[in-house]
This record gives C-alpha cells, structure tokens and sequence, in this order.
C-alpha cells in the first residue's frame, strides 16, 4: 500500500485537502493518504522546504510526497516529479525542495506533462487537485517517473538560498531565527555539534534577553522561564516551558542569535 | 472499500470527529474514513451545502457522505439518507444538500428510521456520532439504501432559497458574495460564463473598491494587490496576493458586487 | 487492521503528528491510524484525561491509543502500556489515564523500556515520534505487553485527584466546570442522573448567571439564550444557542456550579 502525504498551507480540515483526497482514493483506492502538515504559513515556501527535510525520512521508501505551497499557481511555474533517496516529490518548482539532499547521486527530476490524466476542467489555481493529485495516484498504481515528462538536470529546479551554518568568531556562535513553531518555539540555525565550540555551557542572546538556562527537559525551567534545549529535529530551540518563546522574546523569523559561553556557570 | 467521508462544524482535530471515526471503525473497519472539511462556521448550512456542492464529485462512485451541521439535533428534525448519481448522502434535513442535483432522475430519499442500529444510549446532542456514523457503516457493510426507512418524495426535504444567477442589465452584472474562504478570498456567485456577457474586460466594484486586474494566477498581481480570478470552482473570486481580501476590502457574505466592463483597458 | 489513535496537544494538522504517521507507516504499514483529537490545551493533561475517558469505548476492541500530552518529556517519567477491557494505552506516566476504570480486573500496567525498538537517535523532546510511535506500531504487529518491560501495579502510576461528585446539601447540587469545548460549551461533574435529587426542574447559578431553560436541543433557546442540556458524554452542559457560553457568562475551568430546583415553574 503506497503512503501519498499531504504537505499544504491550506490550514487544517479545509475542503481543499478533502477534494485533493477524493481524487486520490477516485483513482488509486489501494493508496493511504497522509496528512504531513497542513499549518504551513501561506505562501512561505522557506517553512515548507524546511518542514518536508525534517519529516521525509520518517515515512517508507517509496512513499510519495505532494507539497501544496504553490503562489505561482496559473503562472509560467512547471511542477516536477522528483526521485530523492526512494522517495517521490510532486511539487511546483518554486524551491520547496530546497533542502532536500538533491546531490544524492540517485536524484532525478522529471518535468510533470502528463494533459491527458489532469482534471478536466483544469482549474487555474488548484494544481493540487487538478494535476499533483491525479499523477500522484497514477504513480501510486504502478508508474514510473519517466512516465510523466521529460528528465531535466537537478542544477535547473529553482532553489531557496542555502542556510548558512552559524559563524564561529571570538568564541561565539552566531546565528539566526529559522522557524517559530505553533508552540512559539524558536528554532534556530544552530545545531547540537555546533555548542561543542563554546568554552563552556551555552548562554543565549535574542533581542536583548539573555537565556541561560540550557535543559534536557522543559520541565527543567520554572514555568514561565525561558531555557534552551536541543529539540526533535537537533537544532538549538529556544523555549519558555508552558509559555509562548516567541512572544515573550519578541522574536522574529530572521533575527540574529547569538551563543556564547556562559563564564557565569 | 467503501469511502466515507466527515463534513462538519466541529473544527479541525475534534474529539468529536474522532469518536465518529471511532464508531465507524467498530462497525465497518473496512471503510475508509476521510475527512472532507471540518471548517464550516458553527451552524452554517448555506456554507457546507455549498462546501458539499463542490465537493461531492472528486470522491469515486458509492462514496458515502456524511455531514453534521446540526443545530436542530435533538429536535424534530429528520435525518435523511439521499442518493444521487451513484454517492449516498446521510445528513440532517436542514437543507444542507440544498446545492445538490436533487432533480436528478435517480435521485432518492429516505427517512432513517433504525434506533436499532444507533448508539445506546443514545444522546440528544450528537447524532452525528449515535445514528449518522452507525447507519453510515452499515450501508458500507452492504446495505441498500431502502434497509433504512421509508422513501419520501425528494420535493419533501427542506431546502434553502435557490441561489440566484446574477442578474445582467444596462451591460452590468449584479451579482452576490457567497462566500469566504480561510485564506480571506471573497467568492462570488458569478461564473467564469458570465463574463462573456460584458463589452470588454471585467472591472468589479465592491464596498466603494474598485478591482479592475483580472489575471490568470495570484502572482500576477503585486504583492499586496486586489485581484479577480476564476477559482477552482468556476466562480468568480476576489482576492489579494499575499493577503487576505475579506479584511482589506471589508466584505461580507451577502454584500453586492458589481461587474462591469472595464472601459479604461 | 489494528486502529492506532493519536490523542496530541500539537494542535490540528501539525508536522509533528505527521512525523508520528510517518513512523507508524513504516514499521506497522497494516495499522490504521487515526486522529481521535489534536485540540488539547497545552500540557493539560486533566483535559487529555477527561477526552480520553469519553472516547476510548467508541472504537473497537484491540485499538491503541497513543498520548501524547508530555510537559515532562526527557525528565524521569516512565512511558507506560497499560491494558484496561481489551484496550491498550501507550502514554507518558503522567496521570493522562487517571479517568479510564484503572480498578477494572483485567487491567495491567508495563514500563516500556525497549531502546531497541526506539527511533535512532532518540530526542529529548519528542518521544510520542521516538518512542510511543514505533512500540505501538510493533504491538499492532503481533507483540504483546509484556514484551515492552516489566509489569508494576496499577497503583503505582501518577494519578490525577479524582474528580469529587456534585454535593447535594439543603436542595442543592454544588457541582464545578470541568471543561470548556471549543464551542464554548460549559462542561460540568453533574450527571443526568444527579438532577433527579432535585426537587423541581433544574435552574443553573454560574458567575451571578441564573440559567433556567432546560431543553432536550439547542434550538429550543432563542438565538442567543442560555440553555441547560445533557451532553453527548452524560453531563450537564450550560450552552448558547449559536453563541459561545464560557465567553459570555465569563466561565473558567474550576468554577463553582449551583444547581437548585427551579421553583418558579
């Protein structure tokens, strides 16, 4: 049985999702769709790529991945079937797949122009139902990539700019805000094998506020408190045990952050 | 396997749904359960007649429907088991199906009347859950529809004031807001046809705004621009890239909006 | 087909239960996983509780349930496997399953400790993906609870107070809100049961509010009207016909309830 996961910024339980599954058990019953995440903001394409590179591995080989973050819908924008690892992506090219490992000497990408199993009528701004959908399904019963279009080389897709790894200088880490999550989360650049450069625990710098508090578990803080802690995906978060880190912080998508060593401690 | 699919007012990630669901794997752990839309406004049965309407046929043939937009649970109203064109409908005779082919010459209704089948206790508040997903799995086990209650005329069923085609006159069309999505885009009850009736372009006027950039993907408008589009149901639909046009041009359900041609192109 | 429920305080159409469907997928590909509910206030583990409680018994026997509503996650609480009337639960030790019928005869409790069937690396904040997810996955295929780690008593595990019936003193009933939904809908302790002490029909004192109106559907109150209503749970509700009780009667988890004989009538 074939897993197609739904990644969209259509908001949770919206019918859009729905008819995107009617067509899918229209024409492969046998395929069981998944909802990978429908919260992404609309139109943020940076959140999308780095929601789908934190998640794909989790699902089997072979399981094919739909991303509905789609702003070009309508427009000169070509959607692409891409084979990365054993999985399959069927996305527009505007970079969702951006962080994925696309130098793997396995990746192919193939540009989706398959008419004949669109919708019909074809609307102008759901591809997702009217063409992402129906491929999808097609490949779940037993296509191959090439069946869709023409192979193109990987270096043409459109990709985000990469992230840079935070800068080590005068013994500090310097970083930035990647994502706040609906917790108000702060997740940052900064991974787990980056702290071993400091000289001593981590204290962090975000907007004036100064977190030094570095935990296993965010029962460590008090309520309320604000602490740092390595989270499901090994990046440096910054969170405030039942409060809103982003809130509190005033913390924006793209503030720097920086690390240094805690000489308190 | 027979589909069944959840429309409700429950908002997304319920425990209501999720009992629902609970019920339906009990009795037919065969079927599967999708869920359709779970964001129709509390007690909106203009809105998920019209989210039904244009949903239905992306499922396959014998999908079963289900929709709880139920304010008079518990009261006298009915519930009914509707079929047309090969999809079967159990849903409170509210005029949720309002929007469906009801003239459809296999079109058929039934009174359900089985408390044999229903959940004991049986609650006065969610039928949803203690008749409609009982009934639902025992047509997805094999039933017929005529297993459920006696037929009534589909002229019986309540349904809600036709929506009326927008009216043409002095080279304008006066039409109506239907609807607003989550993204914020205002729907219209004029259809990509009508254009055709106007001398030029079309030019809309809403709420003293004036939208005159008719495109063919959101991305054609600058960011932050009013835009008009045909969506993904044919209709006409009001909308701003990278924004929310409800808010921006302050519409409402209901509200007129004039089409014009717009003689300044 | 083994049904494997995901009850999260992660919200609707998060990453995160995405990741947790992922996982299952891959090593339970057989296992139907479903969304029993996503709206848990954060860390509120006696809201996770009470839903739990009311739903559990809708699905069908051999189901797992998985909760993930885990403040301590990477601290000392132990993940349990408790098996109550055919039933099993996969869950931090956190009081979560204070509701279900613990003294239940055939009711048996397990520490999982199986690092061998973990996610690989493990994270310190995410264990409902790392953990909870592939035991489940590995019990729906064939495993059994012993296999996951050693029996303890039931008495041992955390538990929240109980919930103290509604007192009848002086022809009264003193009863609390235990919950508010996300109607807005008022959930007391009083059962159906406990209005049949009163002397007359009930009248409702909440927050200087006297609510009178008891009816069997909301639709008996005028739009707008305060009503008195036995839940789909069993439980006294105050709602609003089309609005949202806990908002206009200023309502909080925790308050008071009076409940007297309406003597007006």
């Amino acid at each position: 049985m074939t897993v197609i996961t739904l990644t969209t910024d259509f908001g949770p339980g919206s019918h859009y999702s729905g008819q995107m599954k009617g067509v899918i058990s229209s024409r492969a019953p046998q395929a069981a769709v998944v909802d990978l995440c429908h919260t992404i903001r609309r139109h943020d394409i940076a959140q999308a790529a780095m929601i789908i590179e934190s998640s794909w591995r989790f699902f089997p080989a072979a399981t094919i991945h739909i991303v509905v973050v789609d702003p070009g819908v309508g427009g000169g924008r070509q959607i692409i079937l891409l084979t990365v690892d054993g999985h399959y992506f069927i996305v527009p090219d505007n970079g969702v797949v951006s962080r994925l490992p696309l130098a793997h000497p396995q990746a192919r990408c193939f540009v989706v122009q398959r008419p004949d199993l669109y919708l019909n009528p074809l609307s102008r701004t759901f591809h997702g139902r009217d063409i992402m959908a129906p491929v999808a399904a097609h490949l779940a019963s037993g296509g191959r990539p090439a069946d869709y279009g023409p192979q193109i080389s990987i270096r043409r897709l459109i990709t985000l700019p990469p992230i840079p790894p935070p800068k080590f200088e005068a013994g500090r880490l310097n970083g930035v805000i990647l994502d706040i999550d609906s917790f108000g989360n702060i997740i940052t650049n900064i991974k787990a094998a980056d702290l071993a450069r400091l000289a001593g625990p981590p204290a962090a710098r975000l907007n004036n506020h100064r977190i030094t508090l570095m935990v296993e578990s965010y029962e460590q803080a008090a309520p309320g408190g604000a602490l740092l802690i390595i989270n499901s995906s090994d990046a440096l978060e910054i969170a405030v045990n039942q409060g809103r880190a982003a809130d509190l912080l005033e913390a924006e998508i793209g503030m720097p952050v920086i690390i240094e060593a805690n000489s308190k401690i």
